[in-house]
């Protein structure tokens, strides 16, 4: 049976020419097609497009005006922008897992080793070109919280422990998960905030994560402790962790994700010295990843069997 | 039988401590000896220590004037300050190995990461209030090669493959060595230079390692390279890699040793974009596993057993 293909994303020509190479047999490609500010699009007959490889918040802008595709590929893991209830909902939606895990230890760790060593410090002393060996930090024996224990965060969770960390995990139902500690209902995130020296947030936006770190709680981290947000901005409630930053200099925030995304250019945390801000790039879709998952799925949907990574709109991830 | 130990470091103080907390049997301490810059030494009646704890440059500069120990434990991994043919060399000499690849970890991953995630390029955007997500890069497919196979190496070779690396390495032998893809000869060190992403010496200071990478080799690194030393300052030509430095401004060098330290404050290279100094901070001798390896030390030298970490004097490690 053959299908037609609509591309919806920034990249693409990257995503023809991949597309192209794998010669994926009775696929039509669109890609011409363009969505203005105001959410009107122009070129590309795509009422008759089975199949979207769509960036979600370019589908959102789409889906109101156009029928719905059969199936929809992410190229993302975050699908948040489809999940608006004004949105329709009859269409079969996957997105990419798998394949964030290493980029995610890449940005983690890299922030967390230039901090507890110091990169700061000597670059300061480079400047005045001073020799002096300083305090000394090491993760081994650091204690993590993740907040989440899929695959990306079993992920860090694997890192963590090659660098000699304890790793605590919190998810909906506890239970054990592989590659760490101790896994623990996210209910009783107050027990774990004061013990951790380092907690990742790698939760999807759901009504259940909207705010879960809050006034009341962030009050519990250590005075020392460093935060990071590679999740979704909306888990936490940023007025209450800039209140924290200024009350508590030593500890440190490393935010990728925001629920106002570009952060806007006047709000006052990218002045914190305490604060590092990142423009969602804690993990980019590579389009040659997504390709691999995209190819696998449409081997699937033309056999019609059951597609990886489908998401459970309910759930919303 | 009764032994007589001498302390002889910078933290003498830490390390009774810990030694009075272990309760090493017979074993009395000797930690008030004083050395001046001229290597004239004071205080402490040491013509009848048997066993030293030593820092090796300290233990250098008070060898030539008193009596040597029967066993000398180095503080430290690096033991060529004790090398020199004028020194006395009829003690054992054991030095600490094993604990050093964790750190060396964090120090070299800690720069790579900060490089490959382009770290420099989002402070700075932060510090225009700039939200942009530039070109990335990750240490996935990467291509490391290390100087060196011991422990360090090893171990580093661990951490490469975690995060997606592949890794090869040098050594005077060849022949398997396990966490490599692939081990070759010091000898065919020109081929293996162009391939390299990332090299890492963990070479000791040795007539054999002096200059190692020099103006004939330098040349033959990729043109985005970056090249870290974490072993001993004398394996580089430092001339010959600041020439390249200066040619090749994509080309990294990460430096921790050099042959003269505290590194001049009058040299060039602090002010090299592409050059990170540090003080010879990668891996520190925590007081806390040097006393492991002694006091287990310690037990097989009352038992006349064979110590562990023995240095080969003609090797030079």
């Amino acid at each position: 049976m053959a299908h037609k293909l609509l591309l919806l994303t920034r990249e693409n020509d990257r995503y023809r020419q991949l597309l192209t190479t794998l010669c994926l047999p009775n696929l039509e490609i669109v890609d011409d097609l363009m969505v203005d500010d105001s959410d009107h699009y122009t070129g590309g007959n795509i009422s008759d497009t089975d199949i979207w490889l769509a960036e979600p918040h370019l589908a959102a802008s789409l889906l109101p005006h156009v029928p719905a595709p059969n199936w929809l590929q992410s190229t993302f893991a975050g699908v948040d922008a489809l999940m608006h209830l004004s949105l329709p909902h009859d269409y079969l939606l996957t997105n990419i897992r798998g394949v964030f895990g290493p980029l995610m230890s890449e940005y983690v760790f890299g922030y967390l080793l230039s901090h507890y060593r110091h990169h700061n410090v000597y670059t300061q002393q480079q400047q005045q070109q001073r020799w002096l060996a300083g305090s000394y930090g090491t993760l081994q024996g650091a204690q993590l919280l993740i907040l989440g224990t899929g695959s990306i965060a079993q992920h860090l969770a694997k890192t963590a422990h090659h660098f000699g960390m304890t790793v605590s995990g919190l998810n909906r139902k506890g239970g054990h998960v592989s590659e760490f500690d101790s896994i623990d209902t996210m209910d009783k995130l107050a027990d774990y905030l004061p013990l951790a020296d380092v907690i990742v947030s790698v939760l999807p936006s759901t009504p259940q994560t909207k705010h879960i770190l809050n006034a009341a709680n962030l009050t519990l981290l250590k005075a020392d402790a460093m935060l990071f947000n590679i999740g979704r901005g909306s888990t936490i409630e940023l007025e209450a962790l800039q209140a924290e930053l200024t009350l508590q200099p030593q500890r440190q925030a490393i935010l990728d994700v925001f629920e106002q995304e570009p952060f806007p250019a006047d709000h006052p945390l990218w002045h914190y010295d305490n604060v590092t801000i990142t423009p969602h790039i804690a993990a980019p879709s590579f389009p040659e990843q997504v390709i691999q998952v995209f190819s696998h799925n449409y081997q699937l949907w033309q056999q019609s069997k059951p597609l990886q990574y489908v998401v459970d709109v309910n759930q919303g991830y």
